[in-house]
């Protein structure tokens, strides 16, 4: 399907202040970028680099004043997510040297904390894809999902604790979940077709049976129409926007996503 | 200044022909993209990565029949490119390692070959930025530049026999000059405002004074204007179409550039 | 100084058992190697790939039995780490593009949590050097530090609680308080001479002046002698082996570093 | 087999002179370093780096006087290389990314102008493994093979006219051969145990049926014994050693390669 996405941040900076937007999402394996459009406004100086993941990082100094960023994209995205039951763990020895990191711990997903957990809700499934989908689904009844995307991540540890938890922090679960199993497990932030309600989302994906599959314990089925626009370990690296030195919130911050009709 | 750059791309493929395409500028130290459009007509599948020079490369595989891409950027750029008269040589010991790999010579830029004209081009100049100005300068006047962009590209060696040719080669006897003086250069492809007629383009940065700089043997005085679509070590690296089989050359290529009149 | 370091570990496996290592050195602006062995016992297949942070790393699966590895290297370091009070901040928009990841919080280090912290031990610090100083200096009065390396990791957060642990542990604090003030901060494994009792040590760096200086908080004055093994955001991303499947403490591990009469 | 191999370099230097090394090989999937050496006289300051080959480069300033380099490996390698007639040809779209720079010609092999040789010679052939063992049989039987390492690199149709080159020159017409079949190829510098006479050796390798094989059109059979310092486009990215200023040739360079007894 065809969606087109957009994100509007808007802030009152009170001096000049330096940050690092994630906001231009990159074609890839799972989608292509038709159109896309980017605005700064006040429009200043602003330099682009790709971080080790692979993400397109905008680092500019905010001005003081009203400042705001307006991105759009055209993006072609499946309408259903691949699912493949039986698809096979891979041994550590013949994973990809780049998906070796998405096996360790990180900030927000202790997956050295998880290894019993994990074992109990994964008992009597296949090792690979059905683990995954066993955690998936374990999560999805289990977990409180808080629709919304407000306040601080909660890692892992902190999530199982509550019970509950925005998407992201479901995500958390997910990825320490399936690490603790020796799976590697990677976080996805961006945009999700008919989100309720509408924001940037957080997701996770698993390598099983040589790929990547897409997982959300905060959907159920196999619905598509995701659009990524950051990958990383976990919320730390895919921040759509860092911003240092006193701390400042949107204003205003409004996502959209509508399908379009025609095929561009 | 504001540029729209556009570039249409037309092929009759007698059958399913693989691709490689160069055809999505990044944003960077020198350009900002505000808005880009990639349209494939009929769509096909499309995947994109990035080389080991940080271009994003677009793979696909073209169908039989008709074919078409059409891409549209609006870029701010500099109307003036930065001009450094003095600005020094950079001993090889405190290269930044990844410039190292534009000292070498490479597929059209035999720079093993020209150390003696090298010197006397630039004899009595400044090492570092003078050299390049004088090698930027001593190509204007000597070799006559055939505007377009036809043919197969023409290294240095030839470019010096035959003392004329398009762009692209004078690119490459300008970079094999400079890195026969230890001076790393590099080859740019993308787009000029102004330019007669109106093609894509290809130019030269040097690396003096601890940064590149923009040089262009087809022009004269500093005019910016310049929207870049890769970099590398000379024309082969930044084809904006590899493509692979039976040989086949654009029915249509349109290239245009217009200057934007309202700030985007 | 020239020393010979050297890392015996011996497993006693019961299953057939996947390691990744980070037990050979690199050279760098920091250290040259100038002999180096790394044996496994018995001989298995190893694969060796660079990762994100540019450790060299080893994959292998060792056998059901004794399976040991011994690495021995002859190092150049220096006498004392280099010191440069007044060595200035580095404003977010100058920092080159490498170093903005260690600005993020990790795993073992929520910089998130520790700014009131950092604010208070570094009052009338000039930013910059002087500051990771007051740091180190604060860790080092504040902090009982417990010599040796056993345990899980703790975190910042959790040494700050317990006031007191492992170098690993001192480490994490430094680096935490460090990125709270936006001062990009990272883990080192590796070496250090005369380091009582011998081990495995761990210290950490911080990117001020424009280059990476080392801190330790558990040593005083600027004694030199480190030899580097690995390099992350912290303790998650050096592990010297990271080993997947039933856990397995090594039976031994002995760690040894002399110093050499004679210049190689 | 393990090999002990061996590389002395010695300069006598005029005035300082800055090198980029690339002696010190690295372990992979073909080979493993189990014990290593590097021995600069006199000793100066060396930094070391990773090129975008993934080659370990060395950088120093040799000084006025005699400047020697001594390097040793214990190395080990197989004893036959893998052979694997019917490996099929890999579709352009099927390549992976890494793999898709090593499609394009090079200083030394403008596999542009060879389509119609290739083609001829490897008629009837399949597509994939048995194409290239086809163009180094036909290399073998035709080009003369002149042992030593002497002289500058002659690119492919140089030694496609002069019927006769060093190891180096006929490694340079098996890639562009190759090339010009869309089969990715690239150049390998090293050792190979019995080169008579002994030196440095220069041989390439293939992508096909997933995965790199080695062929040497100066050696008949499948005999093993390489051991690689150095993967690039070809000649021009592998030199062992690169020296800027005033040109000075070793004058001493001494390559032994012993094959141990003893498994270490």
């Amino acid at each position: 399907m065809w969606l087109r996405v957009s994100c509007y941040l808007m802030f009152e900076l009170e001096v000049p202040t330096p940050f690092i937007l994630m906001l231009r999402p990159r074609s890839g394996a799972q989608q292509w970028i038709a159109r896309e459009e980017y605005k700064i406004s006040p429009m200043v100086t602003v330099t682009e680099h790709t971080d080790v993941y692979g993400n397109l990082c905008q680092r500019l100094i905010g001005p003081p004043g009203n400042f705001s960023i307006r991105t759009t994209a055209d993006v072609y995205t499946a309408d259903l997510v691949d699912v493949n039951p039986g698809a096979p763990f891979v041994e550590i020895q013949y994973l990809p040297d780049a998906v070796l990191s998405y096996l360790l711990p990180s900030r927000y997903c202790e997956s050295d904390h998880f290894n019993e957990l994990a074992m109990s809700v994964t008992a009597n499934r296949l090792p690979g894809y059905d683990q995954v989908a066993a955690i998936e689904a374990w999560i999805h009844e289990t977990i409180s999902y808080i629709p919304g995307n407000c306040g601080f991540p909660i890692s892992a540890v902190e999530v199982n604790q509550r019970q509950a938890g925005v998407c992201r922090d479901l995500a958390h679960l997910g990825i320490a979940l399936c690490r603790s199993l020796s799976i590697p497990a990677r976080m996805v932030v961006g945009y999700l077709n008919q989100l309720q309600p509408m924001d940037l989302h957080a997701w996770f994906e698993a390598y099983v049976g040589g790929r990547w599959y897409t997982f959300d314990a905060t959907q159920s089925g196999s619905k598509g129409g995701y659009v990524a626009l950051g990958y990383g370990s976990d919320a730390t690296d895919v921040a759509v926007f860092n911003q240092f030195g006193p701390l400042v919130y949107p204003l205003q911050q409004v996502v959209r996503v509508e399908q379009l009709e025609i095929d561009l």
